[in-house]
């Protein structure tokens, strides 16, 4: 069957029965109204948009529309883990260029249904539209509640404070390795494997988000743009120093093998769409909670000095050249 | 300056410098981190999410980035509206092509704000990305309350009721008319202008919807698909069957004068986005509301006979020929 005969509100019927239990159809609204509704308590709603789009974000040689469609997900809900907030519902917004098949539709819908099964997500609504390029729009909600003092328990960017350890979740720059290899033909080599997995089906922290928040941590980020650049936005906001030592960064050691030390360590500065989280907190409070997250590496140092700016030294304590920035959306797709 | 020097994040700020009193900046935490949160109080979220594809839905010859801003905002408050719920705050994920320069984003933004500013609405966050095509996905987020049995306060489609009547606010194809006029180069005519505005800033119908919800009304549509095809969604969720007067339709004054009744009719019937709402209701709960809405047109009746069916009516109770849908998005890119 083509798409166009299916029509729009054929192929909407045709995604939310796609869903299977990923679809909220037991809310107040759920899908098939002007808009979705939900029960809340009292407390905060934590909402954010990420847009993946053929061409900037992906290519269809380099993912399928089942990846695609996990990652629509993992991209938006990877902005709630780093507020440690608890994600509940997505509004799924699409655009599709007339080259896209109702297979892949349907591929895409499996992806989006694996992921919200993994991190127990629900689409809730969304849009479809015919235009010229295809792309993702996912926006996700979450919730957050009060902490004791009544301040909302929640993880910020501009919460760094000097004397802050900095850690940071997983192997950066695995994404980027992934997608490295696959561009030199390289993802059938053995080692590849969890590169490209990191890539085409990254992992978003929600479970590390909510211990950090249960830890009394105040500050997160996630290294969707590069770890150096999300640093700096928290450099930035917190008017603060951030001092990252090269050596403590946690490579991955099939990025290592495959790739070269050298190149492994800048593509964990500088490679995005990784979802780890950043976090920074005094020693006592970081403690703990590493202790219990076997992935979380300490990296660094929230300083006084250099505010609004993120140094990586050497082992000897002097800087390396910094890298040029990280992944920016205008950039990327202008430059 | 070039967008390109700005870079995304440089962009940000200046969009959300440029909104002025539209951003949300005293909330929880407002735009500028991994997502925004608020708060909320118990109750029901509302939530929907909207799209305005270049080439789709507009062209730079049909509107201005100015309209395009404003019809982001009203677009999807306007499904809102629908529902009863209250607006709150929006998402924008905005893609931009290569060609939009740095005064567009502005345009853009002041659109934006125009239409916060008459609805009462906020901007908590957002993307943007560089990408092949311009388009811009709204997220809009209202609140609900219980009514006093517990229930949500809100209109659903599936609520229309044999016996109710069917009332229309405003004109419907008011919109289309403006953009035909648009495409036939007579929008400066004098007469045009009402429907011309129509189409570039169209009015949400966010009183209405809570007036609706206050009288008690269930049932509710926003036309944005056409008369005939939204009512039909009306039908197919309640499982019942709308007849419409044709001699009923309250038709605009100026589309009657510029393109004659029977295409003012026909356009009223299947033109999209007017973003009136249309309401289903026993007479005695409808009149009191129509009473007090000026802008309220009754059109006809909800029946048991040909459930999941729209059938519009000549004066002697004749079926006209059945208008051939409406705005389906897949059909119009791809047809």
């Amino acid at each position: 069957m083509a798409l166009e005969d299916l029509g729009e509100f054929g192929l909407i019927d045709r995604i939310v029965a796609r869903l299977g239990g990923a679809a909220a159809r037991d809310i107040t609204v759920p899908p098939g109204d002007d808009a979705a509704a939900w029960a809340v308590d009292a407390g905060f709603a934590v909402a954010t948009v990420d847009t993946l789009a053929e061409g900037t974000h992906w290519r269809r040689d380099t993912m399928s529309f089942a990846d695609v469609g996990w990652r629509a997900v993992a991209t938006s809900i990877s902005d709630l883990a780093a507020m440690g907030a608890e994600p509940r519902f997505l509004l799924i917004s699409v655009e599709l260029a007339p080259t896209v098949e109702l297979a892949d539709i349907d591929a895409f819908a499996d992806g989006v249904a694996a992921a919200c099964g993994a991190y127990g997500v629900r689409v809730a609504g969304g849009n479809v539209a015919g235009t010229a390029a295809t792309s993702v729009h996912t926006t996700a909600f979450g919730t957050a509640v009060a902490a004791s003092d009544g301040s909302p328990a929640l993880l910020r960017r501009d919460a760094a404070r000097p004397g802050d350890l900095v850690a940071v979740s997983g192997a950066p720059g695995a994404s980027a390795a992934g997608l490295a290899l696959i561009e030199a033909g390289r993802d059938t080599e053995p080692e590849a494997e969890p590169l490209v997995m990191a890539h085409r089906r990254p992992t978003a922290r929600i479970e590390l988000g909510r211990a950090a928040v249960a830890a009394g941590l105040a500050c997160a980020i996630d290294v969707s743009d590069g770890l150096a650049q999300d640093l700096g936005h928290v450099a930035r906001a917190a008017g603060v120093g951030i001092e990252v030592e090269a050596d403590a960064l946690p490579l991955h050691p099939s990025a290592i093998a495959l790739l070269g030390v050298e190149h492994a360590r800048e593509l964990a500065l500088r490679g995005g769409e990784d979802y780890e989280l950043a976090l920074t907190a005094p020693a006592a409070t970081l403690g703990p909670l590493a202790d219990g997250e076997a992935s979380l590496t300490t990296i660094g140092r929230v300083v006084t000095e250099h505010p609004g700016e993120v140094v990586v030294l050497d082992s000897d304590g002097r800087r390396l050249a910094q890298p040029r920035g990280g992944w920016d959306q205008l950039r990327s797709a202008r430059g």
